[in-house]
């Protein structure tokens, strides 16, 4: 740990530079240039890419102050300094943003074994990832395992294009025993118009930030299907229900509160009123299900893959393998309307499910 | 009680005949007409007003089975009987069915003293208490003290006109003691699109349907000032954990689960997507706040109340007699702005407030 006059001080690499990348770095860097526990400078690496002015993009970055592909008109501030070299990006840093697609996690994470300083620790502010049926496969514990380090998680309703203008919105931290590195983190990402708090629930907070695209499919289904904003906020209630329900099941040590905080119900309404799962469903419900899904997402998403739709079929096959269908109405008939087994319509039908509400410790439903 | 072989069988009054009344008593009849344990008959009390055409409203309602005041277009179901004769409408009603606007309760309420079959049970559907400086003056207890009578609350995501038409929804009861009364309420109104579930906390279920319009008018000021969907979610999240505070601070009974029930988080999404009181304060934004709530809603509302600014005044009263502000900066700041003491754009600025949130069990903010 590098000390000035008896403190710590903290050194910053964000790995990522796309849209939330970018606009990370520039909260991050509006923070460690005021603060004096930070060096000013966060380095961004960035996955280089020849722009179609021949131009590098790490490049163009540093010369404009600007990631002109996917951050286009925001200043980051002139301590944000892009690298495409992954082990230069990280070389001192002791406090390491993962904001990667995540497929690269794991390959980016093999690549720094044995590159990071000692004592570095790592947040992930990747949404997505995958529901395997032996568990979920946690972003943050892959990072954590492979590097032997602590990794924290951020999530929340956190549209990165309407924080990049500095609109008020939220954000939760989770973490897992160290509260003191937590704070840290959030010194780090807090400003007056993005509030951060901190959850010991690092499974809690990141399984809701993957859950809630079924419950978007869901949302959007009710759009297509005109109905109004009862049964929308109804759906949305059942969808929350069942995130935390299957959360709770997964791991015991998932706490309620967690649902309330920013990562929970916020993300849920963020993503339910706009976002891609949303949209694309609607188009779906609008049609009748007579085109798929992977048609409408080819058409209306130009290469961009729907979350929902493969996160609810991996939920769906943890639900059968454990014999929880009938608990999970909602995520279950999603993923029956998504394959065309179920008519869009099905979403609203629940009389005939009985899920028994005491394992998940809620109110008894009288059904 | 009456029995029929060996079994209670129950009689059903429904006191108001508005919008929410008239659904109420369809969804009801609709119930009744089918299980054996109630008397398919439902007299609703009808507040008699004579109609453009000559007719008293009470006697259409019977001729053409419809409401065509408050409900047009929307056939009540036979067994439905308007009574514009108090006393002779709760005649032998061993369940009470209170949805009139909230100023005539106490009124009604004192001309059924002495007229009720013993053993009589209550539910109030009436969302629009007053909170005084001592407390909330809850409408149920005013019920029940006022006729010696247990009441418990129907709550939730409720439009009627949407359920008039069928549309999926869910409600919650809150009710203080007696499950087997509260099941037997759900039973009553339980259908397929209308699924209701039993709290065993009546303040807490009350509380919700008042305290979220406050929560509307600042969700509406964030429509007003053009933020998008991260900063309502936001703003939305952090009115629900106040109202979660609030209602603990007043009665400490209240539970956490209930602002998962559909009359906490379902309710204030319809609310806060639709509903008057978000559509005025959106208006009051846009306007910089130069023109004032009493003036918008006489323009926009045409003689409706908007039920978010008065109830704002009377929380604030609350929380500056007992020194709570600081817990509830989004509360108090609503009230601020509805008064012009703060600008519309203020719902926004938390940074300097600084809510202890440990007093509510939440998880700590690093702010």
């Amino acid at each position: 740990m590098e000390m000035e006059n008896g403190h710590a001080k903290y050194r910053v690499a964000v790995i990522g530079s796309g849209n939330w990348g970018s606009v990370a770095s520039r909260l991050i860097a509006s923070n460690t240039a005021k603060l004096p526990s930070f060096y000013d400078e966060v380095r961004m690496w960035v996955f280089e890419e020849i722009l179609p002015t021949g131009r590098k993009l790490s490049e163009s970055i540093n010369e404009q102050n600007e990631n002109c592909k996917y951050l286009p008109g925001i200043k980051l501030g002139t301590n944000v300094i892009a690298d495409p070299d992954l082990e230069s990006a990280v070389k001192d840093a002791n406090m390491l943003v993962f904001v990667t697609p995540h497929q690269f996690v794991e390959g980016i994470c093999k690549k720094l074994v044995g590159k990071l300083t000692p004592g570095a620790e790592a947040i992930s502010l990747i949404k997505g990832m995958e529901v395997k049926m032996e568990g979920p496969c946690m972003i943050s514990k892959l990072i954590a395992d492979t590097l032997g380090i602590n990794c924290c998680v951020l999530m929340g309703a956190n549209i990165a294009n309407e924080i990049a203008v500095e609109e008020f919105s939220e954000a939760t931290i989770g973490y897992r025993k160290d509260k003191e590195v937590a704070n840290r983190w959030a010194k780090l990402f807090t400003t007056p118009y993005f509030l951060v708090s901190v959850a010991e629930d690092i499974e809690g907070v990141e399984l809701c930030g993957t859950l809630k695209n079924i419950v978007a499919i869901a949302a959007g289904l009710v759009d297509g299907l005109d109905m109004g904003n009862n049964t929308k906020a109804a759906i949305m209630r059942i969808g929350l229900r069942e995130m935390r329900a299957f959360s709770k099941l997964l791991f015991p040590s998932v706490r309620d509160n967690t649902f309330f905080e920013s990562c929970g119900v916020a993300d849920l309404i963020t993503t339910c009123l706009g976002g891609r799962n949303r949209r694309v469903a609607e188009a779906f419900a609008r049609n009748g299900g007579k085109r798929s899904f992977d048609e409408l997402e080819a058409e209306m998403l130009r290469g961009q893959k729907l979350q929902g739709v493969s996160t609810a079929r991996e939920v769906y096959e943890v639900l059968t393998y454990r014999g929880w269908q009938e608990l999970f109405p909602l995520l279950s008939t999603v993923h029956e309307i998504c394959i065309g087994q179920l008519p869009p319509t099905s979403i609203v039908e629940y009389s005939e499910h009985t899920p028994n509400l005491s394992i998940i410790g809620g109110h008894t439903p009288f059904y």
